[in-house]
C-alpha cells in the first residue's frame, strides 16, 4: 500500500531523529521553557523578521486553533472562518466545546476576500439586533487553505488592512505553511505571513516533524498570558524540549523549505502529468494537496494498491478525490501512481 | 408610535393580572413545586394528550432553548437547525457558549425537510472522518418558524419518523405556537406537536403572558434530571408560581388559542390587503408575522408613525420588512397602518 | 402552612401590582430599552450617588452572578470566593458550566477578609507553577453574606483596596442588600457600596419585586458589551419593561428601603425573644436570616405548622434551621413561630 | 545542574528510540488506527487481564484527565476530588473550562476514602436542594497521589464498591502508575487496577516514554463514541503510531515495571538515608516522589547543583521540598544530591 491519503504519513526528517538520539539522556527544565526551545524561538523569530514576537510550541493543529482563537476572544464574540475551515469542519466543534462560534462565509476555493470580511463586520454593527448576534472579533483563514488554494500578498494585505480597520484580528492557520511557500505561484515570505497577520502558526506535523505547530504572535494584546491558555487547553507538552529541537532542526539551514519544496515539486508533477491524461480537477491547487475528478469505476481498483481520500461527488459516475505528496514523498511513488491510473483509464 | 416590530410589545392578558392580584399575599413553596405550578402541569398535560410528559416552565426562549438542547447533548454532539434558526442567528451564541455546534441546513422558508435531515444524519455516518466531525443528535425546528411558515401535519411526521430511526431528538421550538395552530392553513392540533416530537415548548412570552415557556418532554430519556439543567442555565424562578399561575391562566377554557386566532386574523388581513394593494411579499407567512416588500423610500415616512423591523434587501430600491400582530393587537392599529401604506404608496 | 423557609414566599409589593395593571396595554421597546428602564436607571444611579454608573436588569441571581463574572473573565481567570459562597455551592455549577473556576478561601462567617484575598492573590503568582494554576481575577463577595453576616464600611473598603492594588475586580451579591443596609448593625449606605465595588447588583426578588435584580457597574472596563453578555446568558427579557418598571416602584421615595426595615425589625424580634428562650445560634446574624440551634426532636412537631430550611447538624441532638423573615412577613406570624417554639421547648 | 525536579527530566527510553529509527520512513494510518497502536492495545489488554477492555492513547496528563472526565459527565454533573488533585489544583481549570466543577474533599494524603466517597454522594441526594447544587457522578483519584502516596488493595476495592452502589464512575490517575505498582509498599497488580476502576490510564510521559498516556476503559458505558471525545478535547495525534510504538516497547516484555522499579528503588535509597540524617518528610511516600523537611536555609546553596521543587512552609525556619526519581535517574546523582545535603546540614 503506497499512502497519499494524508500528509502525515511518515515519521520525521532523519535530522530530528538524530539530535533526539543525541540529547536524549540530557536534562532539561520542563514545559517549554529549556534551552532548545529558546533556541529554536530565536531561529523562527529571525525567519520571520519578527524579532518582537512571541512564539510558542504546541502539539497539534486542533489543538492549536482552539489556543489562539479562545485566547483571543471573550465569550460572545466569535471567528469568522470560510465554511470550509478546518475548525469549522473537522475538529469536532473543539472550538464551540471552548464556547466560540464560527461565523462561517461561504467560499468556493477555502478563501476569504478582504470585502467579504469587512462586509461580514459592518453588517454586524449595522444590525439593530446586533447584540442579539455573536460578535466577529477574529478572522481565520488557513494558507495553504483545506482546497490547497494559497493566499498571494496583496491578498493577505488587503484582508489584514480590513480587519484592523475594524479592530478584528487576523489568524492564520498555517498547518501546511511550507507547502504553500514554496509553490510555483506563491509570491509570499515567512516575513510577509508574520507582518500581516496578529498571530498564525508555522505547521511542523505535516512538514518534516513528527509533530509540532510554532505559534508565531505578533499581536501585543494577544501576548498577554498565553501560556496560561497552553496549559488550560490541554497543550503544554512536559518535555516541551521535544517541540523545540525538532523545530530547531527544521529551521537550521534552509531545511524547512527545502523539504516543503520537495512536496511542491511532486504534486506539481502529479497535477501536470493528470492534466496531460485529460484529467479535470474539483479545484486548482498549486500546492502539496491535489484534487483530480476520477470515475468512480476505477477508484476501488486503484484503492488496493494507493491510500487517498474521497473529497465530493461531482456527478454521477465521476468523484473528486485527494492525493497528498510531503517531505517524504518518494518520485518513484508518484510515479508509480501516475502509471496505475494511466492504466485505469485507459489512456 | 404604533408598534408592530415584535408580539411582545404589551404586557399580559388581563386575567392573568386579576389572578396575580388575587394571589399575590398567598405564601408558596419556590422553584416551581407550587400548587398553580402542578395545575398548569395538569392542564397542559390534557390540552397535549400527553399524560405521561413532563412540563416545567421557564421565563423567556432564548434560556428555553438552550436548556433543552444543552440537556440532551452529550460535548461532541450537535444540533441541526435551519440556517434562519433563532438558536443559529439571534441567541448570540448562547447555545455555542454551552460547548455546542449548530449544524446548519441552507432552507429557504426556515423549514427542515425530512429528506434534508435524513441525508444530513445519513452523510456524517458514512464519512471516513465522521469522528472529526461534531455528531448530529438532535433537531431542531420552530413551528411557526422565524419566517413565519409552518409545517404541515404530514411533514412534522415525516420528520419525526426520520428522526427515530436514526436515533436523533426532534426539539420544536414553539415560541409562537399558538399562532401556528390557529391559523387558517394549520392542520395541526397540540396534541398531534406532543405526539411528533421528544420535546417541545408552547411559548407564553409572545402569546399573551407576562413571560413564560412551558417546555413539554415526552420522550422519557430527556425527562432524567431535567431540572439541575434548569438550574444550572439560570432558568430556575425563584418564585415559581409566577410561570405557573400565568399558564393556568392561559389554559382556562380556550384562552390561549382564542387569542392567538387574534393575532391570526389580523395578520391575514393585514396580508390580504396589502396584496390588494399590489404588495409583494418575501415569503408566504400564514401567520402573525408577515414580510412585505416596500419601497425604500416610503420607509422612513412609516417609521415616524409606526414601529417594525428590518427583514431583508430585496433590490436596490426596495426591502423586506416585518410587521407582527399578537393576542394584543388593536385591528383600528392594523386599519390605520393599512390606511398610511396605501397613501404612501400612492395607491 | 405559614412559610418561612425563604424570602421569596409572596408575590409583590402592592404598589408594583397596581403600575403593572395601569401600564398593561401600553407599547413599548422589548429587551430593556423603554422608558421604564431608563427612568430606573435614573433612580438607582442617583440612590447610588453614581452617575456615571451603567445599570442593567436581569430576572434572576444566579443569572446575574453567571453574567457579571462570565464577563469579566478571561477563560482562563477564576473567580474567589468565600466556601460558602452562593456561587460555589447552590447554582448547580452555573459559573463552571461558563468556563471557570471558583476558587474558594475557608470562611466561618461567610465573609472574606482583604487578608485572606491578599494573600491568596500574591501566593498565586509567588508560586513557580502559576501558569499551571487559575488566575485570580474577580472576588465574590455577597452582603449580606450566606450566612446573614454582613461587612462593615471599614471591611469592604480595605477589601476594595487589595482588589485594586492587585488588578483584581471586586464583585458583590446583593440578592438581600436592602435586609442587609436596614439592619441595626449595619453602618454603610448604597452609595457606599457603588464606591468600594466594581459591580454589584441589588437585589429585587428577595426584596418586594416579582423578580429581578439590578447590576450596577461603575468600573469603565466592565461595561463593555455587557448587553451581548446578558443575551448569551439567557437574561435579556423580552418584555424588559418589566424589570424597569418594579424596580421604579421600589426605588420610589425610600419604599426599597422601608420594607427593608421591615424584615430587618422582624428577624431582630426573632433573635431576640429566642435568645430569651434560652436559643442557642449557628451563627450571629444581624439580617433576615436566623440560624437558632434547636432540639431535633421538636423539628417534625414545629414542621407541621410552619416551614423552614435545614442548615446543619450541631451534635447529635441538636441541628441549626434557617427563619427568613422578608418584606412581606406578618408581624403575627412571627408572633405564632415564637410562640410554638416557646410551647414546644417547654419554657 | 542536576535535576530532580520532575520525573520528566529527559528524553525516553533508548530502545524507544531504537524503534522510531527502524520505522521511521514506514507509511501508516494516522489517529490511532495503525498497526503499531493495535499491538499496542493488545499488550496492554493482556498486561491488565482486560479483553473487553478498551484502550486509547493521549499525548498528555491534562488532556486525558479533561478527555475522559468530560465524556463521562453530563453538563450538570461533577466530579469528586481530592482537594489535592491534580485536576483541582494544577491543570488551571482544564476541566471547568470544559464546564464541569471539582467537587473538592479535604484530604491529608492526598487519597478518598471510601466513606469519604459514600458520605458525599449520600448527602448530595438527602439535601432538599440537591437538584441546586452540582451532581457527583465520577470519582477522579490518582494512584500514586500528588503526594507519593498509594492505595492498597483493600482501599481500592472498598472505593469501587461504592462508587457501583451509588452508581457513580471511579476514574484513576496513573500518570505515575508504574512508581506506584513497582514500590515496595504496593499490594496490587495492574489487572487489579483494572478491575476496580472504570476506566484509569497508565503514564508514559513521566514512566519512559518521550510523551503518552494509555486509557483503559472497562467499563461498557464510557467506551461510546470516546474517540469523538479524544478529538475533540485536542488529543488525537496525526501521527498516533508514535504512541503506540512507544506503549508496544514499554509492555515488551516486562520494561514498562523494570524501569519503575529503578526509580522506586533510588527513591526509597533517598528517603532512608535522609532519615538517617534526621531528616523529617512533609509526608510518608513509598513512591518516586519524595518530600523532605529542610531548613530553608540551606535551600539556596542547595538549588546551585539541584533543581528541585518548593511544596510547602513547614515552619519559619523549614520547608518541604520534593525530590523526583525516574526511570533515567542516575544513582550517581542521588549519592550526589545526598552527599550534599549531609554536608549542608553539617551532619
Amino acid at each position: 500500500m503506497i499512502r497519499f491519503n494524508s500528509d502525515y504519513t511518515e515519521g520525521c526528517h532523519p535530522a530530528i531523529l538524530e539530535k533526539l538520539m543525541a540529547t536524549n539522556m540530557e536534562q532539561t527544565e520542563g514545559y517549554g521553557e529549556d534551552a532548545y526551545c529558546k533556541e529554536a524561538v530565536e531561529k523562527i523569530k529571525k525567519a520571520c523578521h519578527a524579532p518582537e514576537a512571541e512564539v510558542h510550541f504546541l502539539v497539534g493543529g486542533t489543538q492549536t486553533n482552539v489556543t489562539v482563537i479562545s485566547a483571543a476572544l471573550k465569550h460572545y464574540q466569535g471567528v469568522i472562518t470560510a465554511e470550509t475551515g478546518h475548525i469549522n469542519v473537522h475538529e469536532t466543534g473543539a472550538l464551540e466545546a471552548c464556547g466560540h462560534k464560527c461565523l462561517t462565509i461561504a467560499s468556493k476555493d477555502g478563501k476569504l476576500t478582504a470585502k467579504q470580511v469587512a462586509d461580514y463586520v459592518d453588517a454586524h454593527f449595522a444590525d439593530e439586533s446586533f447584540e442579539h448576534m455573536v460578535q466577529p472579533k477574529m478572522v481565520y483563514i488557513s494558507n495553504p487553505t483545506e482546497l490547497g488554494t494559497i493566499y498571494h500578498k496583496e491578498e493577505l494585505k488587503a484582508l489584514y488592512r480590513v480587519c484592523r480597520e475594524r479592530g478584528v484580528y487576523l489568524f492564520l492557520d498555517g498547518a501546511r505553511l511550507g507547502y504553500g511557500l514554496m509553490c510555483s505561484e506563491n509570491d509570499m515570505e515567512l516575513s510577509d505571513i508574520a507582518a500581516n497577520t496578529d498571530v498564525f502558526y508555522i505547521g511542523g506535523t505535516k512538514v518534516g516533524a513528527l509533530f509540532g505547530e510554532a505559534v508565531v504572535i505578533t499581536n501585543e494584546a494577544l501576548k498577554t498570558d498565553f501560556r496560561y491558555n497552553i496549559k488550560q487547553r490541554g497543550g503544554m507538552l512536559a518535555k516541551g524540549r521535544l517541540l523545540g529541537l525538532q523545530f530547531s532542526v527544521l529551521f537550521e539551514e534552509n531545511r524547512y523549505f527545502d523539504i516543503s519544496a520537495h512536496a511542491a515539486r511532486l504534486a506539481e508533477k502529479l497535477k501536470t502529468e493528470l492534466k496531460n491524461m485529460g484529467v479535470e480537477f474539483y479545484i486548482d491547487s498549486p500546492t502539496n494537496q491535489q484534487f483530480p475528478i476520477l470515475p468512480d469505476k476505477i477508484l476501488d481498483k486503484l484503492r488496493e494498491e494507493y491510500s487517498f481520500s474521497y473529497q465530493a461527488r461531482v456527478d454521477e459516475a465521476n468523484s473528486a478525490v485527494r492525493f497528498c505528496t510531503c517531505w517524504a514523498t518518494k518520485e518513484e511513488n508518484v510515479d508509480a501512481l501516475l502509471n496505475s491510473i494511466k492504466k485505469l483509464l485507459g489512456r
